[in-house]
């Protein structure tokens, strides 16, 4: 077999407003409660911008590792929720798929994980996740978080994967509602 | 907010070498068994160029829409599992993220999926999902499936993706079991 195909690239593209509104926050976020509001902000960007109402990001302690927005409208793809962009950025930062275990490392949600980031988290090394909205939020949207446990805050922990929620939950909510409102695209 | 910060590229790279193994193929594929043949082809090829055991495509009936592999070691993204590239490959082709479902679509997968791709499924788009090596294959080799429900079949069904399972499992293990043997990196 003689090598003839090009290699085919795979690409989501994180666009550089969002570390433009990083760029307005402090750089140290000491609570959960300062690494939601970024979160928070990043996802009401990205509904300005015609994008969903997510966004994620993934710190070491107090330090901003990777941010990140729900990306599936623009690019097309169905992997492209916001936790999961958040988690390739961590990744490709750090150059190895576990590097994030090299330290307590977060995974700060505006909304509880659907089922795909649910089952993604497990692989990506993150101790920690903190999450804003939660499931019931997404769905009275009209948002569908398929099928994930009934107890997965309890899967999580057993697994190691400590569990935060609920931390500025109204503001969260509101972001998505708002998107609802305006007649976003539910996906 | 001035726009300053560059754009962000989160990249997986498919090698060329895929598609060249595709290319050793007839171009059509009739039989659960024909698309199987080359996923497994896939996962072994992908074994001999150091990536994990696992290759996975979608089909659009007979034809062949996307092929890929496992990316985790090559690309260090823990989303990287060959299902996952396959589906991203395929919405890529087709510039949106639900465009698999304009027509009867199945992922065929050299493995049961672990949970993450359990998860990533029900967003893809296709409507059929078709595996080689079980669960318990994989974990036999070391592999960690993750948290995924005990009637997961059942649940792809309940949302309208029919599952057939057990095509070529024998020869799709043992790639899988072949990979441990040789000590290859087990996540």
């Amino acid at each position: 077999m003689v090598k003839s195909a090009p290699d085919t690239l795979l690409v989501i593209r994180v666009p550089g407003w969002v570390d433009d509104v990083v760029g307005t926050f402090p750089g140290r976020f000491e609570t959960d409660d300062a690494r939601m509001a970024l979160v928070i902000a990043l996802s009401r960007h990205n509904v300005e911008r015609g994008g969903g109402p997510f966004g994620a990001a993934v710190f070491a302690g107090p330090h901003l590792v990777a941010a990140a927005v729900n990306r599936v409208l623009d690019s097309g793809l169905s992997i492209a929720h916001a936790e999961i962009v958040a988690l390739m950025r961590a990744q490709q930062s750090f150059g190895a798929f576990a590097a994030a275990s090299a330290g307590a490392h977060s995974l700060v949600a505006s909304a509880e994980p659907c089922c795909q980031c649910f089952g993604a988290i497990f692989w990506s090394g993150v101790d920690r996740l903190c999450c804003g909205a939660t499931t019931a939020d997404a769905e009275a949207a009209g948002f569908d978080e398929g099928p994930k446990p009934e107890d997965w805050v309890r899967v999580f922990e057993d697994r190691g994967v400590s569990v935060t929620r609920f931390v500025r939950r109204d503001e969260a909510r509101e972001v998505i509602a708002e998107y609802a409102r305006r007649g976003g695209r539910i996906y």
